[in-house]
């Protein structure tokens, strides 16, 4: 049976944040691209994943017109706790960097592109999709679309934006990339409770007993995390004891009152650091999860997507446009530069805030001492700052 | 036979500059010391260990007239080079701090302070000396004189300063002293030449080879390392091979000529992290490397111990003039902290910069980002100058 032929300029494997973004960015350098997306519409603009926008990726969706409802919803924060030893230590994010992130979920991030979306309609609900020729510079993408046709997309380039578990990498030849991980002897438990949080800002706590985080999703909407074992059974937290443990870890010398409400959801997240290099392989460029993860505790995960997607589409544009191959030759070093710092920050704060079980007493001195130095040296703090908040994109 | 017995206020055992310098404080403060010390003078005089006096340091040396010599005949530092994948990236330590550090020997301050010494004369090569009492407030040492005769020293504390292989710190009972070590997977092959140093400043290299660093003793003699094995041969590090070694390490894109010269010294020296707490038992009070030691990579060693006796002799000065315990009750804890801090930021220098043999892909690329970022960010670079200054004493 023949597959119906389209064609397209850019190939984009995935409509997350990074998938939807690119095709945006794209299209507003009158680049033509296709999304293909193995869910359906409801399930991404649901999916709750990351929830702190840095500065840069801020002023991005300002920049695009992008960022009306962030602002009207979302919700800005200049600050943030470090709680450790029963007492908090405000690490001042603005008056540290000039800078603020802002607490919106990614899936808002990608309601609002989807709103926006110009060009070929997304595709959802694509099927079976494989890749073609990237050794080459005719690739082409094959599917099977949601009416159950098959269809080949022939491109100039392909972006596999399809996260982690995503066919994109795994279509490049084993001996062409290199991979590096890290897994942490720890996992996050994380709970949606419907009650107001307990304050206004985000606290980051170490306690002996593993860390904890209280976050938020909404003024009604608590989000809660405790540091677990990384193969923890859900079934084993009922709400009393999620609570119990909450408010153990959160406790304070001075008293701190935990909002409890009712719990939406909650499950167990695992952590682990990856990067694959390079980012691209021929006409294949990899952007976002489907190149790199990193543990959640520097909130960094959708913030690098969107990096990455920003460094591509003007490599993109300088290619298609104007026959400039020099950003697509660079693409992977420049954003590894800002994957490998964004690595190391999320490894840095991951272990600084989390019980390491095979940590000897002189770890948890050093733990102690870091954390310590942090809270009281202003150097030290903007350093925290600075990463937290994001870097400039380069 | 009985001892001949004396007495005195304060007991010091080991005359290395944490036990001379804190005679000479109490000395200033009106309170009587005797110190023994297992060497002879000219041993003392002419041990090399550490080279580095942060600003706090050099601030206290001021204060109590030891200055001059320092100033006339040290090297004042404004910063160091970060040199990594070939280039230079300057610690500009006075911009970023208003303070700088001084390259001057240990064995130098030593001999500033037994030429300033007052009071008792200094006991050298006294032998089987032994702590009694420590848990009473009635101790005593006793010891062989340099003359043979047997000796016992009433004191109303005893401070033990005689390095981590004394007999102080064994004399606590085990179940009253916790320790906390790290070992390192590598050594320091250290060199000095009588050769101009190749550079103004101290450069400390990471190189896929191992560290290496340069420093200098004085104009005409250069101080040089090389990150080894920890159980390295000397045997098998004839002069060339050294300088073959350090040629290919501090090597630049923009070409760096090593200056080469007579070896006139060499030898290996093991890298440990160490610290026993608390710091002070009954009425015997540990200082300087009896109670703790680093690797040298910060240079925090000599600095510590000093930080160590200011604390001590302000506790020792209020108890035994005002009767006031509340500095000793404190000494352990007030001096923990800054030791920690030393600890956190001599392991953190000596992670970054050298080769660790068990590292994985992930952790090597981690400290690679970890070094542009610090040579990179004002905030990164601010942290580590004002660590390497010297943080001020509490």
């Amino acid at each position: 049976m023949a597959s119906k032929v389209t064609s397209t300029q850019v190939g984009i494997i995935g409509a997350g944040p990074a998938g939807l973004l690119l095709s945006h960015l794209l299209h507003r350098e009158g680049i033509d691209s296709v999304v293909l997306e193995a869910r359906d519409r409801a399930y991404v603009e649901q999916r709750v994943r990351a929830g702190v926008c840095e500065q840069p990726t801020v002023d991005l969706l300002d920049e695009i017109g992008l960022g009306t409802r962030l602002h009207a919803e979302g919700l800005p924060h200049h600050g943030f706790s470090l709680r450790f030893d029963g007492e908090d230590h405000r690490i001042a994010l603005t008056e540290l960097t000039g800078k603020s992130i802002t607490v919106y979920g990614q899936q808002e991030i990608v309601k609002d592109l989807i709103a926006a979306h110009a060009g070929p309609p997304i595709e959802f609900e694509v099927s079976d999709v494989d890749v073609h020729g990237i050794a080459s510079d005719t690739p082409s993408v094959t599917y099977t679309d949601s009416g159950g046709h098959r269809r080949e997309l022939r491109c100039e380039v392909i972006a596999g934006c399809d996260g982690f578990h995503g066919i994109s990498r795994r279509a490049i030849p084993a001996g062409a990339l290199r991979t590096f991980d890290r897994e942490y002897p720890f996992a996050w438990l994380g709970v949606l409770a419907k009650t107001p949080p307990s304050d206004e800002e985000l606290i980051y706590t170490h306690h002996e007993r593993g860390f904890a985080l209280h976050s938020m999703r909404s003024p009604e909407i608590t989000r809660l995390y405790l540091q677990v074992a990384p193969d923890e059974d859900i079934a084993a937290w009922p709400d009393e004891r999620i609570f119990a443990e909450l408010r153990a870890r959160l406790a304070t010398t001075g008293g701190f009152a935990l909002h409890e409400g009712p719990v939406l959801d909650k499950g167990v997240t695992p952590m682990r650091s990856f990067v694959a290099e390079p980012m691209r392989y021929g006409s294949l460029f990899l952007a976002g999860d489907a190149a790199h993860i990193v543990p959640p505790t520097g909130a960094k995960g959708m913030n690098l997507a969107v990096a990455d997607v920003v460094v591509l589409s003007r490599a993109l544009s300088d290619l298609l446009r104007h026959n400039d191959s020099a950003g697509v030759e660079s693409y992977s070093d420049t954003c590894l530069r800002r994957v490998w710092r964004a690595e190391h920050f999320s490894w840095f704060m991951t272990s600084m805030l989390h019980v390491d079980p095979a940590a000897d007493g002189f770890g948890r001195r050093l733990q102690l001492s870091q954390l310590r130095y942090t809270a009281s040296s202003t150097a030290a703090a903007t350093s925290l700052a600075e990463n937290y908040v994001g870097l400039p994109f380069t």
